[in-house]
């Protein structure tokens, strides 16, 4: 049973990491080895106390070092549904489970990159992770948001499983090539009533298909732990950043404007503290 | 009259004149021109994201060329009274006066350094302020407590008015030196009815005396602004660090737990943007 699980590294999941590293606490650290994307597509960064001016890329870098020194590890796995059980949770990634004490959430604020319908029909035909149910597709017609190039290794592996891949990628030159990919306008909703039936473009076109896979690096709150407590798009916290359900935290732009990183790092530290002081008192 | 009044230089009181700074807003900023004297004494700091592992020295030295490199200057001036004024605030800074529409409170945690005695004796003979009230004490028997050498000059000022100067430091070392100044064992307590009369020391002496300076650089909050709401130390707000005085904010150590530089930084960061948002809405 591990002590935590982070969720997050972006400024405020590091914070945290290095926290309870520090206090020599069993962490299992989910994202991206990449750590912040925001931080990284920075230009200039002037206001991260003791940095001067700085490239967005110069301070990921940064980031990435501390980790590193500290001997911090990245498990480079979606999450994708984490249930709390007593006095402990259970995480979901990419089929593997993992257990921790506590669970701090650092995911960002994702609610505006989400389609219309998309929560409704997640489970249903919506997908958040290629390798865990690409399989069921086999043979099918589906459409693909891919986020970033680092997820178009799974665009490949779901292209060589569907007969049909629909691809929307918000960026320019994607790399993906296979002769079953066609690219397409930007999505704007999924529909279908019992399980999705088709995604609708912003230019008014509707393609038919069995399912969509969102493949981004970050997952709305209320799809991760649906009893959580939010305020629109962000998770309600008290000042010790404890959420609405004991013993899961969280930090940074998911918890609310400003959407700054010394916020981040300021509410990463102060989870990783009341963390401790759960543990503790446990 | 200024947009703020920032009282601290602490990394709070940093981060917030920083980001004041890029929305270029008029600023006074009470502080040290040595920044943060706790994060100066700090032998290794491990846990602010980006800097891996680093002294307190080298940090705070990061600090005071990121102000630098943005054009920032601290007033070295003790603020010793904030009256609210309606919709703004005046402020007392060694008998100069500011005006400023919002206040940020980042002056560290300080109440475990009160003498017993001294918050209720204050201007009844407890100073804060030599070069304000030392003339009051032409001639007559003093004691002073001398947080650091910086405030040395102070010292020696006072023993150029005073008939007599009992001096208490909690540092080696101390280079005052006149012959009307005696070194005394550390201060427990100020004691007197109407006004003070004597302090006692821990050794259980009592020395009568006429007055009282506590020469460091920080006096609690509610010294500062007697109406503000505290949870005993510590100064209440709510998570955007309003305190119970509109437009008065606060940021750091002053409101709570865990006493950590990156806490400071994120909520002197979000001290600046609630006062963005304030300015705007006035």
């Amino acid at each position: 049973m591990l002590d935590t699980a982070i969720i997050g590294t972006g400024p405020a999941g590091l914070s945290a990491a290095i926290n309870l590293k520090l206090h020599d606490k069993s962490v299992v650290w989910f994202g991206s080895a990449h750590y912040s994307d925001k931080v990284e597509k920075s230009e200039k960064i002037a206001n991260y106390p003791g940095m001067g001016y700085i490239t967005g890329a110069e301070l990921n870098a940064r980031f990435a070092d501390h980790a590193r020194e500290l001997g911090l590890t990245v498990e480079d796995r979606m999450v994708t549904n984490i249930m709390p059980a007593g006095d402990h949770f259970m995480l979901l990634a990419e089929n593997e489970v993992y257990e921790a004490k506590t669970v701090l959430l650092a995911t960002g604020v994702v609610s505006a990159r989400t389609f219309a319908g998309e929560t409704e029909l997640l489970g249903r035909g919506v997908s958040y992770c290629a390798t865990c149910d690409g399989f069921l597709h086999r043979g099918k017609t589906i459409a693909v948001f891919c986020a970033a190039p680092r997820y178009e290794h799974e665009v490949t592996y779901l292209a060589n499983l569907a007969a049909k891949v629909y691809l929307y990628t918000p960026y320019k030159d994607c790399a993906v090539d296979a002769p079953n990919v066609e690219k397409i306008a930007p999505i704007r909703a999924v529909t279908g009533t019992e399980r999705l039936s088709a995604v609708t473009l912003f230019d008014g076109t509707e393609i038919a298909v069995d399912a969509l896979f969102c493949l981004r690096n970050a997952v709305a709150p209320t799809t991760l732990l649906p009893s959580l407590a939010v305020d629109g798009a962000h998770i309600v916290v008290d000042r010790a950043q404890q959420t609405s359900i004991p013993g899961c935290f969280a930090a940074g732009d998911c918890t609310g404007r400003p959407y700054q990183l010394a916020k981040a790092v300021g509410e990463g530290n102060v989870a990783a503290h009341s963390i401790l002081e759960y543990l503790a008192e446990k």
